[in-house]
C-alpha cells in the first residue's frame, strides 16, 4: 500500500465494560446480566471489534470491587467480573488481529510479575499486548494488599515511573536474536545476547533476567490514562498511547498540544505517541433516536447508585447536600486529581445541580458523550482529529454489545467514506497498526554506545 | 452410567514442559527447539492430551529463570518460556474438557491477585482451574522481589498456610446465588449472599470481596508439591490434589498412608484428596526400543549442565568433586529439603558416583522413571495404584510431544483394556473428573452454624 493512499487516520479502541460503560447498563432491555460471568459475551465483542478493524480492545482494570457504599454495591454490576490479563490471553486465540489492552496498576504489583505477564500474552498473541500502566485510582485497593491507607498520589508516581523502568528492562532480557538453538553443539542461546537487569532503586530492587522471551514487539505498548500534571510527565517519558477524558475542543486540543510539547526532551518524536480520549456515543438514524436512546438508559439510574458514583469520582462523600442543589465547594483530595478539577470545572460552567452532574457523568464518568447522527458523530470526531484535539478514539459503548454494534454499524461506513478509518489492517501487530516503532534493546543500544565510545577514544 | 460399571480408575496428569522433561530434550531430532515460544505447540498437546481423556494438564513455574550458573544457562532451553496463567487462558478457549493447572508461589505473590486469576480462570474455562499452591523451591526468585536472600524455609511454609486461608476465603466472596439480577428493581445482587472477609493475619491483611464471582467449581482445585513434613501438613490442611517424587513401591505407600492418614483430624476424607505422583515414561514397542529411546536422550546431557542441574537439586555446589567418585555428603540447606535427602540415600544405596547421579535425574529430577514396553508400564502403575501408592500419576514426557504420543498411543490403551482409564469424561468440570467435591461456601456454612447454634439456645 502506498503512503499516500494511506494518510494520517483515525485510530480506534473498542473499550469493553463488561455489560456497557453505563452505571445502569445491566438494566437496559438489549442487555445481557450474565456478561459478566460470560467468556462468550467477550469473545463476540473481541470478533466484532476485529471485524470493523479496530486497533485494538481495551480493559480497565481494579484491585478491588470497583463500586463502594452503603445500599449501592448490589445495585450495579461493576461487583465480580472478569481479570482482564486471564480474559485478554483467553481473547487471543479466537481474534487474530486486533490489540489486546489490559490496565495493570503499578501500585499494588510487582514489575517482574507483571513485565511476565505481559510479554507472555504477547508472544500468544503474536505481537498485539499492551499494558495501560496506572497508577490505582481506587483506593479500596490499599485494604486488599495488607495496608491501612492508600498509597499517597506522589508516591504512587515516583513508583511508576521506576515501575515502568523495571518492566521495560526486563523486557529487554533477551535480545531477539538471543536463540541459536543449535542442537549439535549444545548450545541453545548466545551468552552475550542474554542480560542481567540488576535494577537497585528506591522502590525496587530485580534481577533478573524475565525468563520470557523477548516479544514479538520487542515490547508490549505502553499505554497510559492520567491527564494530572504528574500523569502527563509519566507518559511523556513512558506511553505509547495515551488515554483520557476531555470534554471540549479545546480542552482536547491543549492537552493533546501541552503532552505532545513534552516529548522533546525525552528524545522522542510526535509520531510516537498516539492520544486516544474516549468517547461515549449514543447513534440514532435520527438525532431523536440517539437522544431516545440517551433519555432511555438515563431514566434507568438509580439516585443512590448516581450520587455514590460521583461521590466516588469527586473523592467526596456528597449524601449530605440536597440533591438538587448546587454542587459544593469540595477540598481537592489526593485521590483523582485532575478528573475531580474536571467535573466541578464542568458543574459551574453549566449551573449543574449535583443531579444534574451524576446525570452527566453515570454514562461514561467525565468521557466525552455524543448523542446524534452518525454524520454528526463523525463530524465531531474529524473535527478533534484534524485539529490537533486526538489521533483517535477509544469509543465506549454505554450498552454493549448494541453501543458498539451501533458505532460499528452507523459511524464506521461514514468515517470510511470520508477515507478517516482503515478498510484493512496494514499489519499484524498492534505496532505495526498504530504506526509505531518497535524498540530497539536497551542492552544492545548501550554496548553500541559503548562500542562507538571507545573507538572515538 | 452405573456405579459398577465405573469402578475405581486411574487419574492422569499430562506434566507438560515446553519441549519435554529431559533437560537435553530440546537437543532431541524430534523436538521443535522453537517450542519455547510457540502456542501452536502447546495447543496440539493440549488437545492431544484432552483427546486421550486426560484429567489435567499441568504447569510448573518459577518467577525467575530456572537454570543458572556460570556457562549453563545457555546450554539449556529453560531461560525463557511462556507464563503458566496466561498460557492456561489461553488453553482455555481451544479445550473443553482437560483440568488446567498452573504453580504459582505463595512465597513471592499477594493472595487478592492470585485468587482473582484462578477465579477468572476457571469461570473463561467452565470450571476447569487448579492452582498448584508452592513455596518458592527456586532461591533466586528473591532476588527479583526487592530481596538479598531467599524467604526461610519455615516463614514460606508458615505463609502458604495463610495464604491459602485467605485464597479460599476470598473465592467464597460471593454465594452462587448471589445473583439476582432483576432489572425491574434493579438489584443486582442480594447484599446478604456477597460477604466481605476481613482477614487480619501474621502475614496478610485482606479485606475483599473479590471481585470475580464465585467460580463454576466452586473454589478452583487446589494442588500441592511438597513432600516434606511441612509440605505434608500444609496438603492435608488444604490440597485436594497432590504432586508428589517417589521412586520405589515401599517409599509411594509410604507417602501415601502418611498424608491419607493425616486427613482426619483435618475433618476429612481419603476421597478428599488424589495423590499422583509424577512418572516419566519410556515407551517402547520392545524393551530395546524403550532402552534405545532412553540411552539416545541421556547420550545428550553436557556434564557441564548435568552437574548444575544435580548441584541445584542438592542445593549444594558439586563443582570441586570428581565427576566419576562418590557422592559427598552434603550439610542439609533450607532449600528443597525433602528431595535433597531422597537423592542423595539413592546414590548411597545404588552406588552412584556424581556423574551417575545426575544422569538419574537430568530426565526427570527425582521422578519415577520407567524404561519399558506398554504391558511393563502398565504393570508397574497398576502395582502401585491398587497398593495404596498412588490414585494417579502425572505423566512427565521426556521428550514433547514425543513422549506424550507414546504414552498416547501405547500405554493407554494398555490402561484401558484393564479397565483401570476411562473411555470418556465423567463430568465437564475438573472436579467432576477427579471425583472431588464442589465445596460449600464458607460463609454461607458459618452463617447455617450461626443459626443452628442459637435454635439449640
Amino acid at each position: 500500500m502506498s503512503h499516500s493512499s494511506n494518510p494520517r487516520q483515525i485510530k480506534l479502541g473498542a473499550f469493553l465494560m463488561t455489560d456497557g460503560h453505563h452505571i445502569a447498563a445491566w438494566r437496559h432491555p438489549q442487555a445481557n446480566p450474565y456478561a459478566h460471568v460470560s467468556f462468550e459475551h467477550f469473545k463476540e465483542l473481541a470478533q466484532k471489534a476485529e471485524a470493523a478493524k479496530f486497533d485494538t480492545i481495551f480493559f480497565a482494570d481494579s484491585a478491588a470491587a470497583w463500586v463502594d457504599g452503603e445500599g449501592v454495591f448490589a445495585h450495579t454490576s461493576r461487583g465480580a467480573h472478569f481479570e482482564p490479563l486471564t480474559l485478554l490471553s483467553a481473547l487471543a486465540t479466537v481474534t487474530t488481529h486486533i490489540g489486546l489492552i489490559a490496565t495493570q496498576t503499578t501500585t499494588y504489583n510487582e514489575p517482574y510479575h507483571l513485565a511476565r505477564k505481559f510479554a507472555s500474552l504477547d508472544q500468544i498473541s503474536g505481537g498485539r499486548a499492551g499494558w495501560n500502566l496506572v497508577t490505582s485510582a481506587n483506593g479500596r485497593e490499599a485494604f486488599n494488599f495488607n495496608r491501612d491507607a492508600h498509597v499517597v498520589f506522589e508516591e504512587r508516581y515516583d513508583r511508576a515511573h521506576e515501575f515502568a523502568e523495571v518492566v521495560t528492562g526486563l523486557w529487554d532480557s533477551w535480545e531477539d536474536d538471543a536463540f541459536i538453538r543449535d542442537k549439535e553443539s549444545g548450545l541453545f542461546s548466545d551468552p552475550e545476547k542474554s542480560h542481567v537487569l540488576s535494577h537497585v532503586g528506591k522502590h525496587f530492587k530485580v534481577r533478573g533476567p524475565l525468563n520470557v522471551a523477548r516479544s514479538p514487539q520487542g515490547r508490549p505498548v505502553i499505554v497510559q490514562a492520567g491527564s494530572s500534571e504528574e500523569g502527563k510527565e509519566l507518559a511523556a517519558a513512558t506511553a505509547e498511547v495515551v488515554f483520557t477524558a476531555q470534554q471540549t475542543l479545546q480542552d482536547a486540543q491543549h492537552f493533546y498540544n501541552d503532552l505532545k510539547g513534552r516529548l522533546a526532551k525525552y528524545g522522542r518524536s510526535e509520531d510516537d505517541l498516539k492520544i486516544m480520549p474516549g468517547v461515549l456515543p449514543y447513534v440514532g438514524r435520527t438525532q431523536q433516536e440517539a437522544r431516545d436512546k440517551f433519555d432511555l438508559i438515563q431514566s434507568l439510574v438509580l439516585p443512590k447508585v448516581g450520587l455514590s458514583q460521583l461521590s466516588n469520582l469527586l473523592g467526596a462523600d456528597l449524601s449530605g447536600y440536597d440533591i438538587d442543589g448546587p454542587v459544593p465547594d469540595l477540598p481537592l483530595t489526593n485521590n483523582n486529581r485532575s478528573r475531580q478539577a474536571l467535573l466541578v470545572e464542568q458543574a459551574r460552567r453549566e449551573g449543574l445541580t449535583i443531579r444534574d452532574l451524576y446525570l452527566s457523568v453515570t454514562g461514561g464518568r467525565g468521557h466525552w458523550q455524543l448523542i446524534g447522527t452518525p454524520e454528526q458523530i463523525a463530524d465531531e470526531l474529524e473535527e478533534r482529529f484534524l485539529n490537533r484535539g486526538a489521533d483517535g478514539f477509544n469509543v465506549m459503548g454505554p450498552v454493549l454489545p448494541a453501543g458498539l454494534d451501533d458505532f460499528i454499524e452507523l459511524v464506521i461506513p461514514e468515517l470510511r467514506r470520508r477515507g478517516m478509518f482503515r478498510h484493512e489492517y496494514e499489519g499484524r501487530t498492534l505496532r505495526e497498526n498504530l504506526g509505531l516503532k518497535r524498540p530497539e534493546n536497551s542492552f544492545k543500544v548501550k554496548a553500541r554506545q559503548l562500542r562507538e565510545a571507545e573507538l572515538v577514544r
